[in-house]
């Protein structure tokens, strides 16, 4: 209960959420579709700086003045205003899950649909239904134009995941990637081939190998710089896979990993061929893992690899005339000050001396034995020469977070660096936005990232409600529970109530009524009759609310229910 | 010599500063006045929310919206920008004292004139004469506008005194309160009575009470809320002194402790029947001491306290329609983060608990024997009865900064707040801008403080450098040293060059020569001749640069120079 007080209701900045707890059968005739606007530009570019708050910002734009002498980023001259970054609450079974702090799924949501949710929610909503909304690339995609994701993180990461895909929560990433297939997005960059493929082949599916059906609808599958670099604008469809898991760190890449730059031009030499135009987002997808693992050196080298790309970016709008662009970041993360202990100073002389990231150097100082051998590790990678007894037993120990010594090892170098973290995880302050074309006007000043969408939408003139609807009308997005025996229950009044039927009930027995079939559960013995005869469903009650297989409502409503348990919804047609 | 590498030199953003080591009797003819620009606005008011960074704002909207339901800042209509902070390198004899990282001096000294300095600086060069750059309120004085400054600081504090005075170092209140009384400003108001009188009353003076001077140049003084209800639009001067030191926290504040809205509406009333119009400074200066001291629930209240008193300037701006307004922020204060421990959440509904500031506590922290004493303590300011006894000691044991024991408790809040923090100083974060009127169009987007003061000037129709070629023309602002025996000595070199004489000299002897008189000096006896007669100076050499006293430099021109010891300049005429 204490967590309950938090709830904050965001009255004012919330985007507006259908009410009630109606299933996406319905939802057609009450979602307000509104009226479509007239477009501004043919292409929008989004481009995310995952986990890029203003401290990031503020230590990229120093360290190249100081390695570079560019006293700009590239996204400089377009900064117009900031965003609020906060999730919905997220309240299943009256526990908060999440508030004020967002996480990348959760603002991933909120500007790619115009739609809060809670935290681990891919662009579905926040109800007691998890009903989907439809982002601006899958708005896109209805009217013709063509899409694209590009990121350094897993391509089935939650930023891109928001985009074109809808799961209840962002790990279920193998669901994400068979959504993709169906999702009609015409390039997918990124890492995360392991969710393409079954684990006989380095991968975590457990059905199948997607690959074969991707190149089956057209795609041209690259994995490495050399096959990216030979695609043409008539390879229209591309999956581009250049890791296993995340692509490599800036300073961790092989010359055949490409950077993000490398892959947002050739996404654009191949989407911009479309006459009807295009809409692609494009993430800097490591910048938060960099934050999250406390690591400034990779941090402020991830968050210019982000800013290249946006050159790249931007010299197209420029040159083509008929693009918008926009900037923004999900949330920051690590909680960075760039300053420490009450010294007025930061080491950034000290910035670029560290060779590779500290996620490179993590499993050989998990496996050290000895402080010789922590000092030889820290000692290989950095500057660092007179490591201390001290810092030789602060990374033994670990940091007490799951980032364990690597953890100790970044808490050390940024000691060094006088630059400040309040721990692992992600901060509430707000995010900046930069703009370019008819966009800018929309997304200037203080916002909500919800407007990110909005004003996406509007100057594209694509109608995301309408787009919502349209998805919410091809399946059914119970609540369910899964069983000890691996049974997915559902909810029986209100899957009843979704289907067209009813639902009497009290402690002892419950009725649900569908035209003429008829089911009649007693709640005691947890027996259950179907139009009068006895039904061998499985009944189940928890805090109070009666739960039954999918063939019960097939049953009921005389149709078959299939329930796809990847993406967690019921197919209707 | 490690420290000069961490120097940037930030070429494309810095202001250009007058190069050489031009002393100021000559500046005139080597400052560009440029062309004074077309007047925009007949008003400006610029409000400076010290410490304020982008995570002390998103804390005072996010505690704003959970504690009266309402979703927007006074302020956030309005962003439209943000800005680099960082100081000019403030190099003495090789030495770097700043850089990144800047204080509030270097910052007001940057958006009150329109150039870098070196922390500590209060509108004075980082060239090796410190010569004083005119503030926009200097610049307004001497177009015949009023002006006024406002402040919860003391008002002889860093942010207000960048406005209205020149001095070396922030530390020499006493100067910048005589500064004052000569500057000309209409209205002073804020903390810092000490400043003002003499350690026989209470205050911290060694030369006399300025308060007859102030009531002499015709300040009403005024020291509670009641005297300042009272003053009325013909109190055309006022001087208005709410605290020996800062005035109180919200927290702590009793009725006769007045508001910074308070002291700006009176303000406002009063500079606004000039009919050349006025210029005025509001700072809320003690988001930065909360910040500093890591006492979250206070700083959350004084954000808004400033927030109440922009809504004050704004209405009166829109209602007069001749006002501009811009508001930013000196630097981020505290390393302030939103969430901590990776813990995706802030306990905001524990934000409103503490009853006073940790200010208010810190005395009896201190004094406080015992573990139950600390308990005590803790129990009657917050909602904290679970105090274990691990927080007591470590309350107990301080947090080995200046803030001992306070710095301790407010860890102990701030982490049942879930809210971090990276130390006890400022940060290099970009702060925010809003503004309103015709300066918005000349601060939005990314720039430097320095823009705040340019653009100020530029829609009052003012030239800054005009301005500062006249202030620079009044005085000498020559480097010095202080002998052993309290006497000032000056670069002989330096200072006879900038009184229009030569200086030739080596190891062993040198001559200075103006007009018709010479000075020589042995220094391997220390012995001077004048005109060839003995004269009874002193001769210091130190790292190989020759000093003399005042009286020297006075007999070689030929005319009686006088050192003002509290504002360290020679006065000329």
């Amino acid at each position: 209960m204490k967590k309950l007080m938090k709830g904050i209701v965001f009255g004012g900045l919330a985007a507006a959420v259908v009410s009630g707890a109606t299933l996406a059968g319905a939802a057609q005739s009450t979602t307000k579709a509104g009226v479509t606007p007239k477009a501004q530009s043919q292409n929008l570019i989004v481009l995310i700086g995952d986990g890029m708050g203003p401290a990031q910002v503020s230590a990229a734009r120093y360290f190249q003045q100081y390695t570079k002498g560019v006293n700009h980023l590239n996204i400089d001259p377009y900064y117009v205003g900031q965003a609020t970054t906060y999730a919905d609450r997220g309240e299943d079974g009256g526990k908060v899950v999440s508030g004020i702090v967002t996480d990348s799924a959760s603002a991933g949501t909120a500007f790619a649909t115009g739609h809060k949710t809670y935290n681990a929610g891919i662009s579905v909503s926040n109800e007691d239904v998890a009903k989907p909304f439809a982002s601006i690339i899958e708005a896109a995609e209805s009217s013709g134009k063509a899409t694209g994701l590009v990121t350094t993180a897993r391509i089935t990461h939650a930023t891109p995941a928001v985009y074109a895909s809808h799961v209840r929560s962002r790990d279920n990433e193998s669901a994400i990637a068979s959504q993709y297939l169906e999702s009609g997005v015409d390039v997918l960059m990124g890492g995360g081939k392991q969710f393409f493929v079954t684990k006989d082949e380095k991968g975590k599916r457990t059905d199948k190998n997607l690959l074969p059906d991707f190149k089956a609808k057209g795609y041209t599958v690259v994995e490495n710089t050399s096959a990216l670099n030979a695609l043409t604008s008539k390879n229209s469809k591309v999956l581009g896979l250049f890791g296993s898991s995340h692509v490599a760190y800036v300073p961790d890449r092989t010359a055949e990993i490409p950077s993000l730059a490398a892959m947002t031009s050739k996404a654009l030499n191949i989407l911009s061929t479309d006459k009807d135009g295009f809409v692609m987002m494009i993430e800097g997808g490591r910048i938060d893992h960099a934050g999250h693992a406390n690591d400034l050196p990779t941090l402020v080298q991830e968050t210019l690899d982000f800013d290249a790309a946006f050159k790249t970016a931007i010299e197209f709008a420029k040159k083509n005339g008929n693009t918008s662009v926009v900037v923004t970041a999900d949330h920051e993360t690590g909680g960075l000050s760039l300053s420490r202990d009450n010294i007025y100073e930061i080491n950034i002389d000290l910035w670029n001396k560290q060779k590779h990231s500290s996620e490179s150097l993590a499993a050989s100082l998990e496996a050290a034995q000895t402080p010789e051998e922590i000092r030889s590790i820290v000692t290989a990678n950095t500057w660092i020469t007179d490591l201390s007894d001290e810092e030789v037993t602060q990374i033994m120990n670990g940091d007490g977070s799951s980032y364990k010594r690597e953890g100790a090892y970044n808490a050390v170098i940024s000691k060094r660096l006088l630059v400040g973290w309040s721990g692992h995880g992600h901060s509430a302050v707000d995010v900046g936005i930069w703009a370019y074309g008819p966009i800018a006007d929309k997304v200037k000043g203080q916002v909500d990232n919800t407007q990110i969408a909005k004003a996406g939408a509007g100057i594209l003139g694509l109608n995301l409600e309408k787009s919502s609807a349209e998805l919410q009308s091809k399946y059914l997005y119970p609540k369910f529970k899964i069983s000890r025996d691996n049974e997915v229950l559902y909810p029986a009044g209100a899957l009843a109530k979704a289907l067209g039927g009813t639902y009497k009930g009290d402690t002892a027995t419950a009725k649900l009524s569908l035209a003429k079939n008829t089911i009649e559960v007693n709640l005691t013995d947890k027996t259950a009759k179907l139009n009068g005869k006895t039904a061998a469903y499985t009944v189940d009650v928890d805090n109070g609310v009666l739960y039954l297989p999918l063939n019960a409502f097939s049953q009921l409503k005389g149709t078959t229910l299939t329930w796809d348990a990847l993406s967690e919804r019921i197919i209707l047609r």
